[in-house]
């Protein structure tokens, strides 16, 4: 099975065309200016004089933030050439590679500061933004065909490899926060040199070996933290650090793909059937904790702590999208698209510039400092965007992440055409050209033109899809429709709203509903809805109205609903309650918090 | 108005009945053996070489616990004269008096450890104590005629009077832990002393001036928690530590009752209002924060994490007696009734041996110990009683409060008697007679009997009833039904089950629905449930089966509803869900974890 890279396909109009212009034309840019006023990027430079002049000191995972902007930019050159974007990834890439050792090593922080402490402390991010660089060198190579960042990291990876593998003089042996095993897998696919792919494996395989003694803060976590509770292979459950995890996962299955290991797939699998069947909320939010930015046990799906980290979301989506490229089942590609039109998407502002770490269910601004005898205060996710973070993994990553979103579409397998996602776009490569018009998900009508030496064209039906119309004969398999080769196929989801619920063991949502319009899940917002809209509970048996709407790229419903009528009672028989009928308006999750700080619920009480 | 003190009145049979017996024939030992296997009751001894030798010190606030037990036992002494109650208060004051110092000081920590810092941490608790040792030697000394404990806290006040009042050498004004303003008041009652209800004034006069800076720990608390934001007489609402608070509410009113202090009166009813009105859980549990222990905002009232200590509550009902001892409105008998029979009583466990400090309105034990990923833990209440506490304030304060629950049924005023509460009863003072034939709140059937030379009876009929049945005329007044005077009085309340909803403002509650049977609210058990009761919602036009219970000593309920059946889908389709119908069985919230660990719910979904 082969993927197709993003970079044969150019995504135009439509939800994911938007989005991408956006980021290319602002994302970029507000990324870039808030890491340079940051200093994240003159940390690159290794100059501790500078540092004590403007009183500043690097963060030891700045290397990361630099090489995932360097990544998404150079995503965005992939579309169109911007001699801009390239000056400043040049700029920075000269500051790296001045400051590489004379032995490969590159860190900002312990080139300057513990210098003896180099690969000393397993949680101290040297490995993971060694990984970033090696992503964003392959991205940069392939955009420009420059060559000086990939030169470094290839450098770098040849120390790791004699002080981990060889030596075994490095103090730990798998990195506390995985990522470059991800990264090898790419760097062995560009490159072609099994050594990287070696040193991956080597990292994969080591791991659930009883190495937590050997990790930082260890008097606070557990061996699940950064996944070391069982060897990979034997693991059944997403645990610990919701990103690390996603990350170890993404490199399993690229090395299930490349050494054909069947039980590492075998273990992903086993994950993300645990992932999306008990530990995942409907955004494709996962990791419910922010106590350690972890899951937790299934079914533990609060709603208003929430910690669902964007990166954590936006890594399932990619690791499903990996899963997919192994074996053709919809489960994959359906909750890769969960995430991707929900907590993924919802971590940027609509405008670009602002970002949201967490992306919790609930937002109920009465909570909210709401204790006045102590000035320690209950914890609450921010609520509303931010240009920056302390801890900015999230505004590159998103960066990367729309820019080569054309990933998610299409593999290719032994004569058949994958279809695993729907985005108005055309693709060419080889001699081979496929293109998609569609308003998707506004609308559930795709026309798919196929020109390739294709036998079978095979096209995701979603799971939430309850009539699929196709103007050809197609058989079922796995979630996919498989239909004889043909120029032209219209497709139809017909997607329409409907309410969904959740298990019975998510006892938060006991007795109520969310409202989707096929993958993308819909909430609530005080400034759309009069009064409290807490008090609100929706009609099941409504006829929605559905208005396209340009600011949010996707429609806005409304639907009939009632409002408790608030008798100033704390509480009172039930008889003498009145509802007050209400039309309840929703709007796309992802588009949550975007017209300043409002209440905001995904799940809503039903009342029939 | 006033009061007719418990001690006139026995409770025989019925529910009090009961909670008095097991009350005097356990809980009295058994929170004097744990006390004094803790040290608790040696401390009063303040032999430092003791401690050093057998490894332990006492803590700053454990005369209060002493104290406590000793008012508790008193008060049960009122029933029935008991010899071995006697000898070990008697041995406990006789520790006590001869530690006390020349100049009247006492208190087992101070005496012993950081001689020169008496009266200089204003939290520190030593004010709190001798509150608590005057309430000891008031009751001690009414149930016995004994006054050598009376004797050491007169002298111990005169001390205070001179470093506080007159001196002003104390390093503070007024105790950070209310309590001895009301303990002044009973003294003052007793004695007829005014320089004790002098100094009282003095504190609460004093209070709201500012003094927050002098506070300890004033790092994390703000000067609510000590209700020190404004002049008594300037509070509107119910702030800070919630026990702090109600020990001041309960003084202030006592003040407003004795100087005729409308201002104060005013203060109090405000107050009062605002906790019935915004700050109250269903079961009168107040104070929602763990972080403080204190009250929060309005309509702040999570269930799961609801902190609702049992002082608190149990102290709500008591301050709300002094106002109905006051002024007869129903709203102040209502609440303490509400508080009576729901959070104060589940402090106890029906055997009367183990005790709850928090009061939960939910019990999922699916959410305890969920995260895996790190050794620190979200907070949640403890599940099962306990036996002791480190802070165990809450065991010796039931013992008190049942033995003296009396005090709540009555008060006279200008040939009027008030009838506050039912409690199956026989009242014998002066040439009087009362007394109450009645299973309430099993049944809201009351044979009033009285012999008194009144003009008036006025009942108070709760708000929760809505059909009151009378055997003779009478006109309605404030929540009360007056009647002419007459020798027996058939009542009927007509208690059934019915369901309650909260204030949409409480957002947690929306959609959901709360039992109750007259006052008293019930729960839902797995123990009482098969499967998740999580799952479960009730049919609220439901024929409620009610059936006796001795072990509950109230009835049990069950109700139709349904439960959600789990499709093995973690989010479906809502036309997808089956229900299938089921009977709920509910049991009276305050007997909940008596048959071990279970999940409890008291708000549950309505599905019509």
């Amino acid at each position: 099975m082969k993927q197709i890279p993003f970079y044969h396909t150019r995504i135009e109009g439509g939800f994911w065309g938007e989005k991408q212009k956006t980021s290319r034309e602002v994302t970029v840019d507000a990324v870039y200016d808030r890491f340079k006023e940051t200093k994240r990027f003159e940390a690159m430079k290794c100059d501790r004089e500078q540092h004590e002049r403007e009183g500043w000191k690097p963060h030891i995972f700045w290397d990361s933030d630099a090489a995932k902007w360097i990544e998404g930019a150079a995503y965005a050159l992939e579309y169109e050439k911007n001699e801009e974007f390239e000056d400043k990834i040049d700029g920075l890439v000269d500051m790296m590679c001045n400051s590489q050792l004379e032995n490969g090593y590159y860190n900002a922080y312990y080139n300057v500061y513990d210098t003896d402490k180099r690969f000393t402390v397993r949680d101290h991010h040297e490995l993971y933004c060694l990984g970033h660089l090696i992503e964003a060198a392959v991205a940069y190579y392939h955009a420009t065909k420059k060559d000086k960042l990939l030169g470094l990291v290839e450098r770098y990876v040849d120390l790791v490899i004699k002080l981990f593998v060889e030596e075994k003089t490095a103090g730990f042996v798998t990195p506390g926060h995985e990522e470059i095993e991800l990264a090898l897998v790419r760097l062995y696919r560009l490159t072609g040199k099994r050594k990287y792919l070696e040193l991956s494996e080597f990292f994969i395989n080591s791991r659930g070996n009883n190495e937590t003694d050997n990790f930082c803060r260890c008097d606070w976590m557990t061996e699940r933290y950064p996944q070391d509770h069982l060897p990979v292979r034997e693991q059944t459950t997403a645990e610990g650090h919701s990103v690390r995890a996603m990350y170890l996962y993404m490199a399993m299955a690229d090395l299930a793909l490349e050494c054909n290991d069947e039980a590492l797939f075998g273990a992903c699998d086993k994950i993300l059937h645990n992932v999306a069947e008990k530990r995942m909320y409907i955004t494709g939010g996962i990791g419910s904790s922010h106590i350690g930015e972890a899951f937790t046990v299934d079914y533990d799906l609060k709603n208003e702590h929430a910690y669902t980290e964007t990166c954590a979301t936006l890594a399932l989506s990619l690791f499903c999208q990996r899963m997919s490229a192994i074996r053709p089942l919809g489960l994959y590609a359906d909750v890769a698209e969960q995430a991707m039109y929900n907590g993924s998407i919802s971590g940027v502002s609509i405008k670009g510039d602002e970002f949201f770490y967490e992306n919790p269910l609930t937002i109920d601004l009465s909570n909210h400092d709401k204790n006045t005898a102590t000035k320690d205060k209950e914890r609450y996710p921010i609520t509303q965007r931010v240009r920056v973070f302390d801890c900015s993994c999230c505004p590159p990553n998103i960066l990367r992440y729309v820019n080569s979103i054309g990933n998610f579409l299409y593999t290719e397998d032994n004569g058949t055409l994958y279809v695993h996602h729907y985005m108005n776009s055309s693709t060419e490569f080889e001699d081979k050209k496929i293109s998609q018009t569609t308003l998707y998900p506004s609308c559930g009508k795709v026309r798919l033109t196929v020109n390739g030496n294709y036998r079978k064209i095979a096209v995701r039906v979603p799971s939430w899809c309850k009539k699929f119309d196709a103007s050809a004969p197609y058989s079922m398999e796995n979630g996919y429709a498989y239909f004889d080769a043909t120029e032209v196929i219209d497709l139809d989801f017909n997607i329409s709203p409907r309410f969904v619920v959740s298990s019975p063991s998510v006892h938060e949502n006991a007795g109520k509903t969310a409202l989707m319009l096929g993958p993308v899940v819909y909430c609530i917002e005080g400034v759309d809805n009069e009064g409290d809209i807490f008090s609100l509970s929706v009609n099941t048996d409504t006829v929605f109205e559905v208005k396209q709407d340009s600011f949010f790229g996707l429609p806005v419903i409304a639907a009939d609903g009632c409002a408790k009528v608030d008798s100033g009672s704390l509480y009172s028989d039930i008889d003498s309650v009145k509802y007050e009928p209400r039309k309840i308006n929703f709007i796309p999750y992802y588009a949550m918090e975007n017209r300043g700080e409002t209440d905001m619920l995904v799940w809503i009480p039903v009342k029939n």
